[in-house]
């Protein structure tokens, strides 16, 4: 049944317990931003000498700084603020997409501090070349990292597809279909990194890592949703659920594929071998042909198509807003199985919202059972500019550091 | 960020302690099914002596009840075996539905003991007339009930509908808008019910109710599924998500609507407001007519309409290839979405599946992305005959009794 009722925790050893407070303690300064030992006390619930404690455990293994003076707001007595370290421990993210890969480190406060983007076609290219040349974008990312004296925990891969176990099932629009991703990305960047050590590598699906960068780092109206479903619009069409602030991952970790829910069973066949699928009226290809721009025109032709909307074309505005019909039915059905509170476009759905976006709501607002759905009502936006899949997966990367500061230091060390 | 981590508890009452306890011994025993009071210390982690104290309490409140000597299979020390009490506490679910009311009284064990059912037309009733119906159904179910011995802690009502805070937001199919269904229900048993009182009423969407009962009850191959989408097949098709054995609510409580996603964007319209939902082509009503059966036929019309595809008749056959290749196509999109490890079709569906389940299962193969549905693989089955939703909405009440038996005992009294 599903009242879980635990047995009060069998007590645990000291060493144990001190790994699991310094990690609650790291944790309050990062959520909130700045704080004085006695707001950590009374955040966590530990005396404020154990608290002082742990801090200087923190300080000394350069998890934290400490800042001038403050006063805290309900003693009147000063304190010395904490804030994360802006140096030290990171993490390091890799997002391989179809048409470009961008690596970036984040600090432990989630802030993108180094980023390298490159724009090129993998398609057609052989996965391992694909993984070869993201480690060297990797690697020249992680030399501007240590001139700012930034060493990062692990890598995370964001890949366009379906990945479990560190492999790509099936990535249909790279062509992959079983690349042990994370293998061959560790092995390629072991052979051209500088410095001594294996960085551990992991791997998520894109639209998951850009869904937890839009939850974590989103700014502006509406962006604190804490259940919402994320579209990320590229040459595929990627998405993911979050679902009480936590990312609905699925019995074997594939749930969020709603580029392969169908959208008309008599659609054109699509490279997943169903037919009508999203990503055949909503995916980047699609959207270009449809207004007339040259199909693998890529980013470029995601702009042009923007000027060209901006400009009243009216071949350019009709596409969008066949597009937006189709995502919007497609995303009625996920709305009617799921109830979130939002429904997020994130990567060229961004800029294109304002054609796109009122054909979306329409859809929505016909079509979602509950009548909870308004045209207007604020609920569908564009992502934030804050976030994107390279940034949610540094970010996972830092989200354990900070889970086991302690095992950060056992393996990377202290400054 | 995600990995929540929570201050070790802060010390407890002793009072609250021990209330908490009570519930982890009652709910290991019902886990269980029979267990020796050695067992069910082992199990919790608590000293043989506080478990024996804490039993003699659920003895005395009538929870649980001793039988004969077993022996413990570790030490060969003979114990008493422990089982829940089989009169006393129990749970009252009414299921109402389009064209029928069941109501049955679970015990602790969940076990149906007393079940009421009544085929009416709820259709074109005011809704109060239909809930004050249900509340003279549930009124002599009660009746039994006493006789059995069975004390209700409360009602949980299962309702076709999107409901929530106690009120049904809407039922398309029965016509119900913003219907305040618990205190309408609650003031017509107030007034039949014989014995003094008011039992709290309860209420939740009756897919919900049903795929818990499949969750909790279900038997035979694979019903231990834990993330399972659940369809149930009646005048409406109704809902539900399971994740890792918890019903995924969404955020206003109206998830799992797959009856109103689209199959198709141009399709019929319907009583939602919508066109095309899953409804005007796998609905009770769009079967039977497809088949040439009368379509306000009800149950009996089922009944008929297996007849005929048993036989053979192509016209029925047809019928319920044709809704089984919708319901597949809807379903594909829900799988990707959702990734779970089955897919279970309660109600009307059940009995049809020998006609409807292989064009499920094509449409599933053939549209899932992950490529791990494979047609006669065994993840799509019919709903066990051993749960409904009266039944879930039964046990929803008795995991109350469970989760807090001290608060039973305040409220209803001891034996």
């Amino acid at each position: 049944m599903k009242n879980t009722l635990d047995p009060l925790e069998p007590k645990a050893d000291k060493a144990t317990v001190r790994r699991h407070n310094l990690s609650l303690v790291l944790r309050a300064v990062h959520d909130e931003g700045e704080a004085t030992r006695a707001a950590v006390a009374a955040r966590v619930g530990l005396t404020r000498a154990a608290v002082s404690s742990l801090v200087e455990q923190l300080l000394g293994g350069g998890f934290l700084t400490e800042s001038g003076k403050t006063f805290s707001g309900q003693a009147g007595r000063p304190g010395t603020a904490l804030r994360v370290a802006r140096t030290g421990p990171a993490g390091l993210g890799v997002e391989i997409n179809i048409d470009y890969v961008s690596v970036c480190v984040v600090d432990l406060a989630g802030t993108d501090r180094v980023r390298l983007t490159e724009h090129l076609d993998n398609r057609d290219v052989p996965p391992g070349e694909v993984l070869a040349r993201a480690a060297r974008i990797a690697a020249r990312t992680l030399e501007s990292a240590a001139e700012q004296e930034l060493r990062p925990a692990g890598v995370r891969l964001a890949l366009p597809g379906l990945v479990s176990g560190g492999t790509v099932r099936q990535a249909p629009n790279l062509g992959w279909n079983r690349v042990a991703a994370e293998e061959l990305f560790g092995r390629a960047l072991g052979a051209v990194r500088p410095g001594p050590g294996d960085l551990p590598v992991g791997s998520d699906n894109e639209a998951n890592a850009a869904a937890l960068a839009e939850l974590w780092f989103g700014e502006g109206d509406g962006a604190r949703a804490r259940s919402f479903l994320y579209l990320s619009g590229e040459i595929g069409v990627g998405g993911a659920i979050v679902v009480d602030g936590e990312l609905l991952r699925g019995a074997h970790g594939f749930a969020g594929e709603i580029g392969h829910v169908v959208a008309d069973a008599e659609g054109p066949e699509c490279r997943c071998g169903s037919r009508g699928c999203l990503e055949q009226y909503a995916g980047q290809a699609a959207l270009l042909r449809g207004a007339g721009v040259d199909e693998q025109g890529g980013l470029p032709g995601v702009a042009e198509l923007e000027r060209r909307a901006a400009a009243g074309d009216a071949r350019a505005v009709a596409a969008l807003e066949r597009a937006g019909r189709m995502l919007g039915l497609v995303l009625s059905g996920a709305v009617n199985l799921l109830d979130p509170d939002a429904v997020v476009l994130g990567g060229i759905y961004r800029p294109l919202m304002p054609w796109l976006g009122a054909a979306v709501d329409r859809e929505l607002a016909l079509r979602v059972v509950s009548g909870l759905w308004v045209a207007g009502g604020g609920r569908l936006r564009a992502s934030s500019s804050s976030g994107d899949a390279a940034r949610g997966a540094a970010a996972l990367v830092v989200r354990d550091v900070i889970a086991d500061p302690a095992g950060y230091a056992e393996r990377v060390g202290t400054p």
